[in-house]
């Protein structure tokens, strides 16, 4: 499956999604997909979040905590859910403040495999 | 209610709770409780969290994303769910990778405002 078809798919079945985006930890976009209701600039906030998630693993490194696995992040207007799918790249869904987050965590997890798969 | 009491009693009822700290954002400490079983130094693993607990609420900021209500960081070992009490303090709960997630949540945001009310 393309990577948009991946994100679409996990967009699509979760109440309140308003886009998902397969980015580098470097800011660098691969691909995203976003509802077409949507409001928010989900590239511009995908951008601002990979910094932020390089800085976490990094913490996480220091704490010896194991491999990061997943971020949340959750404001008065949106929810970020984001896990890695390699050293190199995140896989990161953005839904409304009071979207589906259990829904959007389980196919976001789900859909890594096959998003790891695709980047190799 | 005292913050410890407040504190015990999240890191009693939640399954696999390890501890809960009342911290500022400095990374100074007000009050924690830890469970006697913990491996885990969780005023050190708070005081990581502070820093970047400041960086994600600067960049909610940046995105005019609204106020910081809750972030969640999983990691292969732990996961740690904090929530701002005030501008200067957040609450955050550390638990097992296993532990039960939903019911940390929910009791950490419960108590956000008994915490703010000892506070003040």
């Amino acid at each position: 499956m393309a990577f948009r078809e991946s994100l679409k798919n996990v967009v699509d079945k979760v109440d309140g999604a308003i886009g998902a985006v397969v980015m580098g930890f470097d800011g660098i976009s691969i691909d995203e997909y976003v509802s077409e209701a949507a409001l928010v600039d989900v590239q511009l906030m995908a951008i601002e979040y990979a910094s932020l998630l390089k800085d976490i693993r990094k913490t996480i490194e220091i704490l010896n905590s194991g491999e990061m696995q997943e971020v949340s992040i959750t404001t008065d207007n949106y929810r970020v859910v984001a896990r890695p799918v390699s050293d190199d790249f995140f896989l990161a869904l953005v839904l409304e403040a009071n979207g589906n987050f259990g829904k959007g965590r389980y196919l976001l997890k789900q859909s890594v495999p096959s998003i790891r798969e695709a980047l190799q």
